[in-house]
């Protein structure tokens, strides 16, 4: 039996899907408080900003931030389709989120369970409750597709 | 003899100061282009702007980003006080900047010759030139000075 993937992914998926349709890499990220309120979604803008920072977590953090008038974003859950970057993965160890969910694991460029292991070394601030695997197949193909595409 | 600390690391070093005198921890960065010439300063805005990210470094990538209209940085310099943290150290790397000067070393949150040390896995995409310990006894005070003054 395959679940759905929760409302917070499901989300997420619709923010990565809006990123491809604007050109970005189809990463999408949301940020739900403590009572399952989203109160941030993001996708990738790093070419439409000009900006290498633009990530979805990033974005949505930073989002979420100005929603709560807050830099700690306790209790709450970030959600992204794709394992977070480093530069991701730190952010959200600043950031103090309670809980990170994500989609597909990326073996590349991953900063979690691969490269740089943000929250696994002793120098570690923070480290939030890690859920992986959530719609990993839907995350995967998204991507997929679109590099695919690309290189046609 | 002792050299005065480079333009870059002057400026950097205001940027720095006036973190300070807004309540932020006193870290400050410069992106310089090839030519040398200065086309981003920043300094830390966390409680400022509610926003985790809001590193120096993050900042003046965003902005140079911006100045240059392109998300990678190529030829370009950022000069920070103090050793950046894994996250910013990562949009280094994602920004594609040629080279990395710091002044202070940070043991306790930097992300480059301590913890997460972004620049030596094999997966790291982008290694910058790197030159550490500019006029880092400045550097160092002024982070020195912020903290025991809040301890009072």
């Amino acid at each position: 039996m395959v679940f759905p993937p929760s409302k917070a992914m499901a989300l997420a998926l619709d923010a990565a899907r809006a990123a491809a349709a604007r050109g970005e890499v189809p990463v999408g990220a949301v940020i739900s408080d403590a009572a399952g309120q989203i109160i941030a979604a993001a996708g990738n803008r790093t070419r439409e900003l000009h900006d290498p920072t633009a990530h979805a977590e990033l974005l949505a953090i930073r989002a979420a931030g100005a929603a709560l008038g807050s830099e700690r974003l306790i209790g709450c859950t970030l959600t992204v389709t794709l394992e977070p970057c480093a530069m991701c993965a730190a952010a959200i160890a600043a950031a103090r989120l309670d809980r990170l969910v994500y989609g597909a694991a990326d073996p590349k460029s991953g900063g979690v369970e691969a490269g740089a292991r943000i929250f696994s070394h002793a120098q570690t601030h923070h480290r939030p409750e890690l859920i992986s695997g959530v719609a990993e197949a839907e995350c995967a193909a998204l991507l997929k597709d679109f590099f695919a595409a690309r290189r046609d």
